[in-house]
């Protein structure tokens, strides 16, 4: 994995999660222990959309699919970063995007501020319908952000909804806080999990050009 | 992720686990649906050690370090796969590892009969100690099999010993029934969990020289 960076947020159970809501921190439960069993042995109790994770379909559509029909292939290829990170306003939306050079088949990588929160804060940045509307025109591949949520609560969920009604899946809770603009190559592996709304992941990024 | 063959096993709350414990089946909880809270989302509860996953020293080691300490280039590289699935015992040991050409730094990725198993056997193939001190003689720089324990119950665990004690990463849980002997590159990425003594994984394989 050398030149590749990490982009994963690590799991702890005192993490930043989605609205601060206690039921979505990963619990840690050790099972056995070297002075009473002989081993040290530990479970996790964890929300799918805990950390870095992929949106299904499911997650926001009632008819949306399962892990069970998700591709590697959708998250793992070429990505351009757009840095949202010194914008006044909160709304990633259509005229910010249309500055770059986006490609048919790129995966669409938003660096906003919330790369340098510590805390949930729920006034973070997010994509909002125009944004994603632009994107699904350009025949983006994926969509991922630095959000635990790439909109916010918001009826009907327009964003999730054009996007994941389109083909393209939504990898939230990015690590971005160390990249710059440019276009990487960009993994994305998920714990393979049958049935499931939301996939637990892990991401990296290599430099091809950047600023 | 094209010319890979995916080696992890499917996570499910039927699937096979160690001993066929039921504390170490994972269980999915639904916790919003489309018809009451306009969204589908849910939570994983799983064992460490479930399916496809990385030993960390502390697992068997009171001494040993946790995930904190894990460096992903000690589990991704170039392996070699000996295949055991023909011999009629299941001690995979020296004598049998003897016959292949391992290298120092190879990752050793042990296929045995219990690729073939759907539920879980006691009876199991395992690496005992005369193969994991063979290996550790090589400097391999970590080991894979398919089982879900390298070794059977045995006091002191030595298998697990010799190995995490000499810096050894061991990769539990391979799905392996495709995969012929020979060289291959070797991709294990696990989930970034702090603090722990497992890591549940995703493996995949790209053949070099293949027989």
């Amino acid at each position: 994995m050398k030149n590749w960076t990490d982009v994963t947020m690590t799991i702890y159970p005192e993490m930043m999660v989605y609205k601060n809501k206690d039921e979505k921190k990963p619990k840690l439960t050790v099972r056995a222990t070297h002075e009473v069993n002989g081993h040290y042995e530990s479970s996790i109790y964890m929300d799918l959309h805990t950390g870095t994770h992929i949106d299904m379909p499911l997650h926001m559509l009632p008819d949306g699919h399962s892990s069970d029909e998700f591709d590697l292939e959708s998250v793992n290829g070429t990505c351009i970063v757009v840095d949202f990170s010194l914008e006044e306003s909160h709304e990633v939306g259509a005229d910010f995007l249309k500055k770059y050079e986006i490609q048919k088949g790129d995966i669409v990588i938003i660096k906003t501020k919330n790369s340098y929160d510590h805390m949930f804060n729920p006034e973070y940045d997010y994509l909002d319908a125009s944004g994603a509307t632009y994107l699904e025109n350009c025949s983006v591949k994926a969509v991922g952000i630095d959000a635990l949520g790439i909109e916010r609560s918001v009826p009907n969920h327009p964003t999730h909804s054009i996007l994941l009604g389109n083909g393209i899946y939504i990898i939230e809770g990015l690590a971005l806080k160390d990249i710059k603009e440019g276009r990487y190559d960009f993994i994305c592996i998920p714990l393979k999990i049958a049935g499931v709304e939301g996939l637990p992941s892990r991401a990296f990024m290599r430099a091809i050009e950047v600023k």
